[in-house]
């Protein structure tokens, strides 16, 4: 219950991208959602927002968040500080994967495009 | 502003514990703090409980958490999921530093004894 083991990352729906929830509502919480995520060497999330915000820790890898027309690149160990609400989108650059932890203020958490209509998540949220 | 570059662990005045606010209200964030830290071998948390969820993700190492009158192992790849003001301690059993990422349902995070009274946080929460 308080301790959930390793598990292998397995591959998503979206092309690229591995996923494991490793804490969200199933767990009992009810305002935290952790998840871990690879993405391949040249591929990335689609431009997407949520109604909550979101802290991304770079574990490995390298790549570039487009946010507010910048493009930031950003490698191992960066953070990335993401405002409820706000349009972003993490590309993988490098040629390595990108393995980063994704933590959010909201369990589950609602995706969004940028045009507002919802982004239904392969995964549990 | 979005993106924060990779930082050096510092030493905490908690012996044995290196702390790293990776993002907080100092961010600009209203509910939602992620720290670094690493616990030196043989060393750990005092027993604590803070007023919001807690999420432990572990990168390197291994460890004990006492939570609820029970002892349970950890190691690296391991989720410790903390309920809101449940008292709990992280403990490092192994030979190597615990590594870890932990993540909190609000910001500032208040931490409080066992037996109720504030514990003040030497670091930015």
């Amino acid at each position: 219950m308080y301790v959930h083991d390793a598990a292998a990352l397995p591959e998503s729906p979206i092309p690229g991208i591995a996923h494991l929830t490793l804490a969200s509502h199933g767990d009992g919480l009810e305002s935290l959602s952790v998840w871990k995520q690879t993405i391949a060497p040249g591929l990335g999330t689609p431009p997407h927002r949520h109604d909550c915000e979101e802290v991304v820790v770079v574990l490995g890898g390298c790549g570039e968040l487009r946010i507010g027309g910048r493009q930031l690149r950003f490698s191992a160990g960066s953070t990335l500080v993401l405002p409820a609400g706000k349009d972003h989108q993490i590309v993988n650059t490098g040629a390595a994967p990108l393995e980063m932890v994704a933590t959010f203020s909201a369990t589950p958490v609602a995706t969004f495009t940028p045009a507002g209509e919802t982004l239904e998540l392969p995964w549990r949220s």
